[in-house]
Order: structure tokens, then C-alpha cells, then sequence
């Protein structure tokens, strides 16, 4: 197929920005759909990348001296039921397991949708004193949330994440840790992911089923859809009173815990196509990128171009993730193909290079191309290179994003804005009432209430909707 | 408590391995029992074991160029029952769900008891041409199988392992792969976890539901009771026929392709537990213990003691996993402790060590004493020591297992070794109504036809249950 066709295989981004996303992930061999639905298998691509964001999050978090662990992934309906807004929360959305083998059980199970039941049973038995406080546990796995209409990553039926729960002495504590993790997070979608966050407090109604206060990143898509990408939770001390969870404290006095849980999850793997992807394919951050640098060699079955190859693969594997491509396909076909799959650099060269001792680099995020010696500064450049991508990509999204961000206090404009997409800032008077008509009659959800915003002077200011005095300055948008 | 307290919370290998096993696991707090029936919690220091279990062997497939993937958790029963030999061998213990939210499924659907069938059909889509082979796959997940009986880490409901699924031209490539996997499993067995093996296949009757061949390796735990630690299976093309998986050969003619399949499980942490534990705890091989060194400052309270501590731990920590026991509990019981969790080795010091300028060095194999200057060379002298340690507990164990092994041909001997425990090594007829008979009378099983007896000259020798001329030789064994 020549390299025409090859780009014609994808829906241009601008013309259908669904169909483009579900060309991309198919195209680049990220997943593939399974005989289940709403449920997708990874692809070595797509399970890479998912594995290098938990290789990032897991050191950061053992740095901070969390512990893994691992609770079981089905859940007794009883146990679900204890705390009350958390089951209104997730009932609805369970697969519940009702036999095993031939015999119908007693009891049905729920495949876990999140653990934090079993985490305050464990807390319960482990816990006695301050002395034992905090408990800092984390555990990888896979969750199950029965939805009706699903996408790959951004929505499936079952999901990947990490999840994060953590028991503590007071309130303060948990706050203090569940704002680092989202601080953490922040620090991974951005200096890993290049995505650029908007971190801050969600409204009542969107927060998590069980928590006080539910912290999140948000951020917007090209398409100026905002994503969710990661949340932290304040669970107060709802699941410790529901599980009487108590610690003796200093004064020997028993007092109930307060936790927090949080998560990324394979979601995060949508929001890197949907913020860098572009017409010709994936366009993977380098540092989180299944593969870094491709080699290409040109005319391969000359004398001395595959031997090279594989001489700078080596060479190069001391500090990249590099492959070669040494199929039998056209060289054009392996451009396209290296640029579908959204690898960071491709490295070519033919015999003619390799006279001149140089090879050819080409960046994915600019398709800029540069000619680099065949020298003992290679790799400090192409180390550098990856840098300036990773710059170039998250400036370019800061860029997009701050240019689909808008402040307006003028209730026309603000319909008018989120018709437009993108985030747009205004205040609301705190009513759930009001954010659910806004939500009905523009689409839009309260995002978040921006760090920033969070202690705006709100004197004289009017709720976008209603004219009464505002309680929140929000992030408003259209989201996925 | 008292030290002598302390030992006397776990009864006496010698006088109830079950319920000393039982008391390991806990008390040691490798894990603990959940509120779902024959599922287990991992605590940090157990699911800290698997994940550099998991490490190791992750490294390992991928240096052979296997690649991590991931499919759904859940199997359609239409998938599960294509497979003949499959689908009776898992359909009895399957863990199903038949609900999602409110809604009953039109097809339930099972929890993995294993992935073969996600596989094969994700095979059939990707796998057109000879180019295509093989297909190196693999993932870490847990899967469900409806246990009646259950025990820690040896069999419960969930257990955790990779599953490595694998695609081939022919069944020479298939079974070389299968060879090899046995053979990377040996090495981490005994290299790692410092357990010998014996390596060989399974009968016709023990191997597993879908497969033409069933390689295992299998060892000796300290009551002499056989253990399968590791399985690799040669699928032939039994599934590339159920599941039509075929691709066109270099002559362009269609082939079924030759599968193999093959895993290590959490139940090689039973493993180690029931090898190397001892009266006073577990007993944790270096190369995979969760912490590495403890060290134990004495009389903490005085001035320097813990400092030095701290100082020692981050110098340590470059090389090894290490932590301080800082709490304010007595020496006696931070020693005790970390013999109960199996730390290899401690290192303790107080305000005297410190004027000499050394510390007191405990290994935990054989609880010899030893001093080691505070010097450069601390770190080479306890990494000698990991080594030492490592190479005694796989002597030792290797020892046990050959005293606990042997050869007969007279079958009143057979069943009289049996009952004494360990393997016993006779020949066998290839009967399996012989085998089940064996089974029914003595409780032995036949546990592997080593490779090493695989070729032995069986002119003139007899099964030892019928006198018939024998067609293997067998290590049998009541097993766990």
C-alpha cells in the first residue's frame, strides 16, 4: 500500500473527532475489542504504556512510603451495603456473581468497583492505636463497573487503575495526604504525560459516593471536551463510622479514623491520545512511550545497513526503548507506520548516511527531521531531543488549552462558550438545583473549583444562572 | 511479652505442620483472611514477595523477547465450552456472573480460570502468516477457580500469577518454548527462591485440560509432601483446531498454528514457607526476601544510636532493601520479630558497637552471630553474606530432598515409603486405572517422569503395582 493510502485509513481529526479516536486506538495496536462487551484487551503497545505510568506512579508512591497490597476482587453484598451513599454510588453499576461451579451461593459477590469496603474491614482488625496510624496501602488492578455505553479507555466496562486508600488520625492528616497525591498526579500528567492539569475541588453532587471532599485534575481534549484524569478522595470518616474503625489516641481515647483513597487509571491512556494525537496517528509523550526511537534502516539488503542497525539499537538500548524495523515492508510504509504507532524519534539511514557517518532523526511531534553524526554525542543529543519533545508537546497543550479557556460573567456568552467547547469559568450560588438545569440545558458539568479560585473575594459577584450571590467560582465544560 | 512468649505463639513444626503453617502466614503477616470465603488478603510483606517474584520473572520473559498484554477478566461460556478437554476440566469450578446491575445477562459470563480461550481467538484475528510466529504473550492477573477446600497461598479461590501464552508454526517451535519456560522456572526455583526441583511431564491424567503434554517441576516441602511449583503446557494445535487459529506457511498453504501455555502462581510462596520455615518463623531466601536487613538499634535512647541508624540505612539502601526497627518495643522482641517475618539478616548495634566501630551481624538461616567492622567493606561483606545465606538454604533444602527420596522396585516398600513421606521413585505400567488404584491405596500420586529417567532402559523392568513391563518411571508422592 503506498503511504497515501496508508494515511487515508484514518478519519481526518477535525472531520470526526470519534471515529478519529476510534481509528487511532485500533490502528496504532493499542487494543483491540474482545468477545465481552465494554470490555477491550491491551495490546503490547497499550498494556507498555499502561505499564510504564505504573512503573512512574508505583516509585513515586513507595517513595512517599505507601505499601502494596492486595485485597480480593469480589466483594460480599453485605459488606457493600454498610456504607450507605457508597452503595447508592456503585449498586446500580455491579456484576454480581451468583454461582460457583454448579451450586447457587448464599451470598451473591460483587467483582469489585472499587475496594474501599475491604480495605476498612482490613483497617479495622490491623489498627489499635495511634502508634499504627497512618496506614499507607495501594494496590494495581483491574475493576468492574457495568456501563451501558463504553469506549476504549475512556470508558469500559472493566478498567485499570491503582487505588490508593489510607487511614488516618484526624481529618487534617487525610487532607494533607490526599492533596499531595493529587499534587503527585498533577506532577505525572504533566512532566510525564504532558498534559496539562487543572486541579481543585469538585462540587457536592460530583463528588465520589462515600467522600467528603473529592480533589481531581481536569483537562481538556482537542475537541474541548474536558476529562476527569485523576481524583483523590477525603472519605472522612464516613467508612470509619460505618465499619467502626477506632484507634486509641494519645490520651488513650478511642476515636474513629479518617481515610483517603485515589486512582489513576488506564483512563489517563485516553486523554494522551485525544490531547497529542493528530492525522497521522498516535503521538506518544517520550517518557512514557512503549518504544522511544525506531530504527529504520533504508535499503536494508545492502551490505552493512542491518549489521548498523542493530550495532546502534544496542548501542542505544543503554538508555531508550528502541526497536528496528527489519520487516521486509517498504521504507515509506515503516515512516507511516513508526508515525501511526506515535513513536517519539525514528532514527533512519541508508548506506549513503553511513558513508558520511550520519544518521537521519525525526522527531513525531513536529515531523521536523535533522541530520545527526554517527558520533559518541548520539545519545546525549537524542536524550535531549526527547526533552525538547516532551517541552514542545506539554507547551503546545498548555497552549490549546489556556486558548479553550474562558472567564465570563454573562449568562448568553456562557451558553454560547460551552457550545464552542472548552472550559469556561464562572460562578454558580453553590444550588445543585442550578448546576443541574445548567447541566440540562447546556450539557456542560462543574469540572472543578480551581485551587485558585478557591479563595476568590466573592463580593458583589453573581451566579452565572441565577443572578443570586455566588458561593463558588467553577470550571465549567462539556466532558467525557 | 516475654521472648519465650513470643516463640510460644506458633506450635512446633514437628508436632502440627498444617497448624504451623497456618500460624507462619498469619503471624509472620504475609497475609490474612478476607470476609470472601477461600480469598486471601496480601499484606505489604506478601504481596511484597510476589512483586519481586514478579520482577524476576518479568525480566526474564522479556530478555526473550515475551510481551505483556492484557485480556478481559471475563470469559463468554460459549468461549469456555469450545474447547472439549477445556471445558470439562474448568466448567466445575467456574465462579459465574449472571447479573450486571439490575439486569439478569442474556449469556453469563465466567471469571477467568484461566485465559487459553481470550487467546486463541485474539490469535485467530492477528496471526495470518508464518511472518506473524510466533506470538510471545503474556500477563499478570488473578484469576478465580471454586475451591471447596481451601488454604493460604497453597489453594484459595483467587490466586495471582502470569499466565504466558504463546503461538507457533509447528509443534517442534511450540515445545521448545515450553522447554525453555520449565527451564527459566527451574532457574528462579533454585536461584532465587533457593528450592530445587525436579523437572519433567505430567501423566496423561495429571496434565492439564487442553493440553498434549504438561511439563512440570515439582519439589519436596518439609513434611515431605510433593508440591507442583511450576507447569509449562504444550497446547499442540488442540485450541488452533477449536478455534480455527490458522496462517498461510511460506508456501502459502494454511496451518494450524501449536500453542504452549505455562505459569508460576502465589502458591510458590507456600512454597517457601513450607521449605525453609522453621520453629521460629518464616525463613525468607535473600534474592526475593521483601526487606532484606533489619537493623536493630539497642538502647535507642541514647545519644547517636538511632542516628547511626538511619546514617547505616541509607547507605545500605543502595545495595539492598533495609529497614529500621525504630519503635520503642524491647530489643528481645524486635530480634523475635524479625526472625518471625524471616528477615535474612539483622544487623544490631548499640552505644558500645558504636565505640568499636562495629555492629553484630545475625543471619537468620542459622542464627549464627557474627561481628562486622563499620567500614567500606560492610556493604561487599553483607552481600557475600546474601550469598552465603542463599547457597545454605538451597544445600539444605536440596539435602532434605534427596534423604527424602528413593528408588524401589517391590512394591511392599513402595507403599511403605509412601506412608513415610517424600518421593518415591518406581516404575509404572502407563496404566491410568493402575495409576487411580495407586492414587486410592497409598494417597500417592504420580507427580513427574523426570527427564533424567525420560530415556532409562526399561527392558525387563516392571511396574511396581502390576509386575507388568513397565512404560515410565515415576516420582510419586502424596502432594499438596
Amino acid at each position: 500500500m503506498s503511504e497515501k493510502e496508508f494515511v487515508k485509513e484514518i478519519t481526518k481529526r477535525d472531520v470526526d473527532f470519534a471515529k478519529w479516536y476510534t481509528d487511532i486506538v485500533l490502528k496504532s495496536e493499542l487494543c483491540d475489542y474482545s468477545s465481552v462487551k465494554g470490555c477491550m484487551i491491551l495490546r503490547p503497545a497499550g498494556f507498555g504504556l499502561w505499564e510504564n505510568i505504573q512503573s512512574v506512579v508505583d516509585k513515586r508512591l513507595k517513595a512517599m512510603k505507601h505499601e502494596n497490597v492486595m485485597m480480593p476482587m469480589l466483594i460480599p453484598e453485605h459488606m457493600l451495603l454498610k456504607e450507605a451513599e457508597h452503595v447508592e454510588g456503585f449498586a446500580p453499576e455491579v456484576a454480581w456473581v451468583t454461582h460457583g461451579g454448579d451450586s447457587e451461593l448464599a451470598e451473591r459477590l460483587a467483582i469489585r468497583p472499587t475496594s474501599e469496603v475491604h480495605f476498612a474491614e482490613h483497617f479495622k482488625k490491623i489498627v489499635r492505636s495511634h502508634r499504627d496510624l497512618p496506614k499507607l496501602y495501594n494496590q494495581w488492578v483491574s475493576v468492574v463497573r457495568w456501563e451501558k455505553t463504553t469506549r476504549p479507555f475512556l470508558r469500559t466496562t472493566e478498567f485499570f487503575w491503582q487505588e490508593g486508600h489510607t487511614c488516618h488520625a484526624d481529618f487534617d492528616d487525610a487532607n494533607d495526604e490526599a492533596l499531595q497525591i493529587l499534587e503527585l498526579y498533577k506532577d505525572v500528567c504533566e512532566n510525564m504525560l504532558a498534559i496539562p492539569v487543572v486541579g481543585g475541588a469538585k462540587t457536592e453532587s460530583e463528588k465520589f459516593a462515600g467522600a467528603d471532599i473529592t480533589y481531581t485534575n481536569e483537562t481538556l481534549m482537542y475537541d474541548g471536551k474536558a476529562l476527569q484524569i485523576t481524583t483523590s478522595h477525603h472519605l472522612g470518616d464516613n467508612f470509619g463510622r460505618a465499619f467502626d474503625i477506632t484507634y486509641a489516641d494519645k490520651e488513650g481515647k478511642e476515636q474513629f479514623v479518617h481515610q483517603t483513597s485515589w486512582a489513576i487509571t488506564t483512563r489517563s491512556i485516553g486523554g494522551i491520545i485525544m490531547v497529542h494525537g493528530d492525522d497521522r496517528g498516535l503521538v506518544l509523550p517520550p517518557r512514557i512511550a512503549h518504544v522511544q526511537i525506531m530504527i529504520i534502516p533504508i535499503a536494508q539488503h545492502k551490505e552493512g545497513v542491518l549489521d548498523k542497525a542493530y550495532e546502534l539499537e544496542a548501542k542505544l538500548l543503554e538508555r531508550f526503548t528502541v526497536r528496528v524495523d527489519d520487516s521486509d515492508k517498504q521504507a515509506g510504509w515503516k515512516f507511516n507506520d513508526a508515525e501511526m504507532k506515535g513513536i517519539p524519534v525514528r532514527v533512519e539511514f541508508g548506506p549513503k548516511d553511513l558513508e558520511k557517518n550520519q544518521v537521519i532523526v525525526v522527531r513525531r511531534d513536529t515531523l521536523e527531521k535533522q541530520t545527526m553524526a554517527l558520533d559518541e554525542h548520539l545519545e546525549s543529543n537524542l536524550a535531549k531531543l526527547m526533552d525538547d519533545i516532551h517541552d514542545n508537546m506539554l507547551a503546545t497543550a498548555r497552549k490549546r488549552q489556556e486558548e479553550k479557556t474562558h472567564r465570563t460573567h454573562d449568562k448568553a456568552e456562557f451558553i454560547e462558550l460551552i457550545k464552542e467547547g472548552g472550559f469556561v469559568i464562572a460562578p454558580w450560588n453553590g444550588d445543585e438545583a442550578v448546576e443541574e438545569q445548567i447541566k440540562e440545558e447546556t450539557g456542560a458539568t462543574a469540572r472543578v473549583i480551581a485551587f485558585e479560585d478557591a479563595d476568590a473575594d466573592l463580593t458583589d459577584v453573581k451566579c452565572i444562572w441565577t443572578g443570586e450571590p455566588a458561593k463558588f467560582i467553577v470550571h465549567w465544560a462539556k466532558a467525557y
